[in-house]
C-alpha cells in the first residue's frame, strides 16, 4: 500500500488545497447584507483540513475529468460542511473552533444559526455551476449526505444520555456523522466527471470508508496524540464523557474495577483532567488502542481495494497516498 | 377582477389543500431516529394556511400540467416554509405558533435547529422527486427563494435595531423574506409543467405580487382585524416594535405630537398594551390603514395583470379567485 513517490503526491495535494483555500477566502467577498454576509465569511475562513473538497476534485479526475471541473462542487461540500461545523457549535456549546470563537461566540446565536441556514443554501449554488446532464444524480448525492449528517448529529447526541451504546451503533453514527459526507464528496466529484457505475462505486468507496478511518483516528488522537502537535489538551473526549471508539470498546472488554471506573465516565458525564492519565493507563491495560488501529487500517485497507477500477494510475497513487497520508497525520 | 363562480374555485383550492394536508401528515412517519423526526413531524403538523404548496400545484395546472404532477414539488416548499419558521421562532423569541408551543419550546433549541436543518434538506429530496429535464433550473429556483429568504431574515433582524427604516427598504425586506418564496413556488409549478418563458414570468409575477400584498395584509389585520375572527390580540406588531408597512408609512406622513409619539415606539422598542388604542387612533387620522389597502389591491392587480398568457380560462380564473381570496382574508 506504500506510495514510493510520496514527496510528488503531497505537493500536487498541497497545491490543490491551497487553490481550494484561495476560492473559499473569495466565496462571500462584497455581498450584502453584512449582517449575514460578514459572519459566512468569518466561519468559512477559518481554516481547516479542506480535506472534502480535495475528495471532489481527485475524484473528478480519478473518473477521467480533471480538478477543474468541479472546483465549485468542491467549493459546495465544504459550505455544506461548515453549515455542520457552525450549528454543531452550538449544539455542543462549543466556545472555540481552531483556536477562534466560534460564530455564536463571536456574534450570537441568532447570526450563527441563520448564517449557518444560508452556508447550507449556498452549498446548492455552487453545486450547480458544476452540474451538466446528471445534475439530478448530484443534488441527490448531496442531499442524502445533508440527511446523513443530520441524523448523525441527532444520533451523537441521543448517545450522550445512553448508557448502552455499542459498538455497532457508535459506527453507524460516525458514518452517517462523517463517513457519509466523504461518501458523497467522491460520488460527487465522479458523477461530475461523467463515471460509470463502477467507477462511481470504487470511488464513493474509497470515500465512506476514509471517513471511517478518520473518524476512529479522531478519537484515537484525541487521548494519544503528541501534545504539541495536536495543538490542544489531550483527552478531551474522556472529560466530556464522550462514548468513543475508544471508550466503547475498553467498556466492552473491561471487567472488575476497570469496569467500575469506566462506567463512572457515563454517570458522572465526563471525568476531571486529573483523572485522564489513570484512564489512559486502563486503555492501554485493555489493549484498545491497538484495536482501534486495527480498525483504522482496516477501513482504509477497505478503501484502497476498489480501486483497482481506476484506470490512472497516477490518480490511483494519489488516493493511496491520501489514505496514508490521512492514517499518519497527527492532529 | 371578480369571479362569478367564486363557490367552485374555493371548493377546488379547498380540497387541494386537503390532499396536500394528507401528503404533509405522513412525510416523516415512521423514520428513525425519532429524536430528530419526531420534531420535524411536529413542525410540520402544526396546519397553517399551505398557500405555498397550493402556488406550486396551480401554476403548474396553469402552465398547462395538472396538480399531480407538482405533489411533491409542493411539499419541498411547504417543508422549506417550516424550515424557516422553525428557526425564526428560535431567532425571534416566540413561544408559541398557531396556537401550540414552538419547537424550541416544545423540546429545546437545538433539537429545533436540527430538525430545521433536517426539513429543508427533506425539501430538496421531495423536489427532486418531481424534477424532470430541467432539474437545474427547478433547484436554482428554490436555491434562489431559500437565500433570498436568508437575506430577508438578516434584514429583518437589521431593521429591528436601525432607526432610519424606509417604505422602500421595507419592500425590499419583505420581498426576500416573503415574496421570493412565493414566486420561486410559482416558478417551480410552471418548470415541472414545462412552460416557457412567458407563462413562467407571468406565473413567477403572480407569486411575487400576491406575496407581497399578503405581507402588507399581514401587517394591515395585525391592528385592524376583527378580533375574534384574526384568533389572536391586536397590536403585537405595535407592542414589539415592528416596522410595519403601516408604522413606516404612519412615521413617514406624521408631524408633531404624533411623530414624537411615533419615534418613541422606536426608542422603547415597543409600547404597552393600554397604549395600542392610542397609536390605532394616529393611524387612522394619517390614512395608513387606506394607504395599505391601496398597496394590497395594487400588487393584486399587478399580479393578475399578466394572467392573459394562461391559456386555460379555469386556471386563470382559480389564479384570479386566489388573489381576491387572500385580499378578503380576516387572518
Amino acid at each position: 500500500m506504500q506510495i514510493n513517490d510520496s514527496a510528488k503526491y503531497e505537493k500536487i495535494f498541497k497545491k490543490q488545497i491551497q487553490i481550494t483555500e484561495e476560492k473559499i477566502q473569495s466565496v462571500f467577498t462584497g455581498i450584502k447584507p453584512s449582517s449575514l454576509y460578514e459572519p459566512c465569511a468569518y466561519i468559512i475562513n477559518g481554516g481547516g483540513k479542506r480535506l472534502r473538497p480535495f475528495l471532489v476534485i481527485i475524484s473528478a479526475k480519478a473518473a477521467g475529468s480533471s480538478f477543474n471541473k468541479a472546483r465549485n462542487a468542491a467549493l459546495a461540500v465544504e459550505l455544506l460542511h461548515n453549515f455542520t461545523l457552525a450549528h454543531d457549535d452550538i449544539m455542543d456549546n462549543a466556545d472555540k473552533r481552531r483556536g477562534r470563537p466560534t460564530a455564536h461566540i463571536k456574534y450570537d446565536e441568532n447570526t450563527a444559526i441563520l448564517a449557518g441556514d444560508n452556508l447550507l443554501a449556498y452549498a446548492y449554488k455552487y453545486l450547480l455551476n458544476d452540474c451538466k446532464d446528471n445534475d439530478k444524480q448530484v443534488i441527490s448525492e448531496i442531499t442524502r449526505g445533508l440527511i446523513e449528517v443530520c441524523e448523525g448529529q441527532a444520533l451523537d447526541k441521543e448517545f450522550e444520555t445512553r448508557k448502552d451504546v455499542s459498538i455497532e451503533e457508535y459506527k453507524v453514527m460516525i458514518y452517517k456523522k462523517t463517513a457519509a459526507l466523504a461518501e458523497s464528496c467522491c460520488a460527487i466529484g465522479a458523477l461530475i466527471a461523467g463515471a460509470d457505475v463502477k467507477v462511481k462505486k470504487a470511488l464513493s468507496s474509497f470515500g465512506k470508508n476514509i471517513g471511517m478511518a478518520f473518524q476512529i483516528q479522531d478519537d484515537l488522537l484525541d487521548i494519544s496524540a503528541d501534545e504539541a502537535e495536536f495543538g490542544k489538551m489531550l483527552g478531551g473526549d474522556l472529560m466530556e464523557g464522550k462514548k468513543t471508539y475508544l471508550f466503547l470498546k475498553a467498556l466492552e472488554k473491561a471487567e472488575g474495577s476497570d469496569r467500575v471506573d469506566l462506567l463512572k465516565v457515563i454517570e458522572n458525564k465526563g471525568i476531571k483532567k486529573s483523572e485522564i492519565k489513570k484512564y489512559k493507563k486502563i486503555y492501554e491495560k485493555l489493549g484498545v488502542f491497538e484495536d482501534a488501529q486495527k480498525e483504522i487500517l482496516e477501513y482504509t485497507k477497505k478503501a484502497i481495494s476498489g480501486l483497482k477500477v481506476i484506470s490512472s494510475i497516477e490518480d490511483k497513487n494519489q488516493l493511496i497516498w491520501l489514505a496514508n497520508y490521512l492514517i499518519k497525520r497527527s492532529k
